[in-house]
C-alpha cells in the first residue's frame, strides 16, 4: 500500500519533468487509504521557489480539507524532503511521511540539498546567508498584541 | 536604515494580530533600498500552514520582479525564521537577512518554534513525525528523467 502510493509519487515526479513544471519531484497525501492532494514541484511554471512538491501538496490538501491542518494525513513523496518541506510537514501536523530516494540518491544524480541542513547549526550571522539580529524597541510588541488580543484563530 | 525596515515589519506583525489574518509575525522584501513586497503570516485567513510571513514575502516578491531568484534582496522579518522559511530564504537566494525578536525571544512570548530546529539533526525514522525510507523500484526514474530532458528550465 504505502509502496504503490510512493510509485504513483514518482510517476508524479516524472511527468512533471516531462510537463516542465519544476524539478523533478513529486508528492501525495493520503487520508483513510484515499488520495486527498498531489503536486508536482512548481517552482518554475509558478515562479515561487517555495513550489516544491511537498509545500504544494500539502496547500492543496489543506484547501481541499479546508483545514490548515493534516493530522490524520500521510505523506508520499518522491525524494526526502528538504528543510523547507520538512518544517512545513511539521507545520501541517502531518501524521507521517514516506519517501523514495534519501538525499545520497538525490546527491548522486545531481541534486544535492543537503547544503541547506549544513547551514542549519550554524549561528545565524555565520550562515552563508547572513542572519543578523538586530535590537529594535517595540520587537516584542507583536507577541504582547497577540497574547492580549481577544477572538483570535489559535493555529 | 535596517532598523527602520525591521519598525515596519513590527508594525506589520501587529496589525496582523489585529486583522486577524494569522500568527503575530511580518516580513518584508527590499532591493536596492525599496519595499517590493511585504506580508504578516497568513495562515488561519488563507488555511494554509506554510504561510508564513517570510514565505508570503518571498511569494509575492517573486511575482513582482517575475523571477523565481532573489538574489540581490534583503528579507526583514520580525522574529528569527523558522527551518521552513530558513529553507525558502535559501531556495530564494535571498542576499541577507535582518530579524528583530531572535528564537529564544519568542519562546519566552510562549511560541517556541525551537522544537523543529531540535527536530532536524535526528534520523528521520527517529523523528516525532516518522519519515521512513522505502525502497521502490526506479526510484531514481525523475532523476534520469531530469538529466535526459531537453529544454528544462533550471531553478
Amino acid at each position: 500500500m504505502h509502496k504503490e502510493f510512493l510509485q504513483q509519487a514518482i510517476e508524479l515526479a516524472c511527468s512533471n519533468v516531462t510537463n516542465n513544471n519544476g524539478g523533478p519531484y513529486g508528492a501525495i497525501i493520503v487520508k483513510n487509504g484515499e488520495i486527498i492532494a498531489a503536486s508536482g514541484n512548481c517552482v518554475t511554471a509558478n515562479i515561487d521557489p517555495t513550489a516544491h512538491a511537498e509545500v504544494m501538496a500539502i496547500r492543496n490538501a489543506c484547501q481541499a480539507l479546508k483545514n490548515f491542518k493534516l493530522s490524520n494525513c500521510i505523506l508520499y513523496t518522491s525524494c526526502e524532503p528538504c528543510p523547507m518541506c520538512l518544517g512545513a510537514i511539521y507545520w501541517a501536523r502531518l501524521k507521517k511521511v514516506y519517501f523514495a530516494c534519501n538525499r545520497k540518491d538525490a546527491a548522486n544524480a545531481g541534486f544535492d540539498d543537503s547544503f541547506i541542513y549544513d547551514e542549519i547549526p550554524l549561528p545565524p550571522e555565520k550562515r552563508h546567508i547572513a542572519m543578523l539580529h538586530l535590537v529594535v524597541p517595540d520587537a516584542e510588541k507583536p507577541f504582547t498584541a497577540w497574547n492580549t488580543q481577544e477572538g483570535i484563530t489559535l493555529y
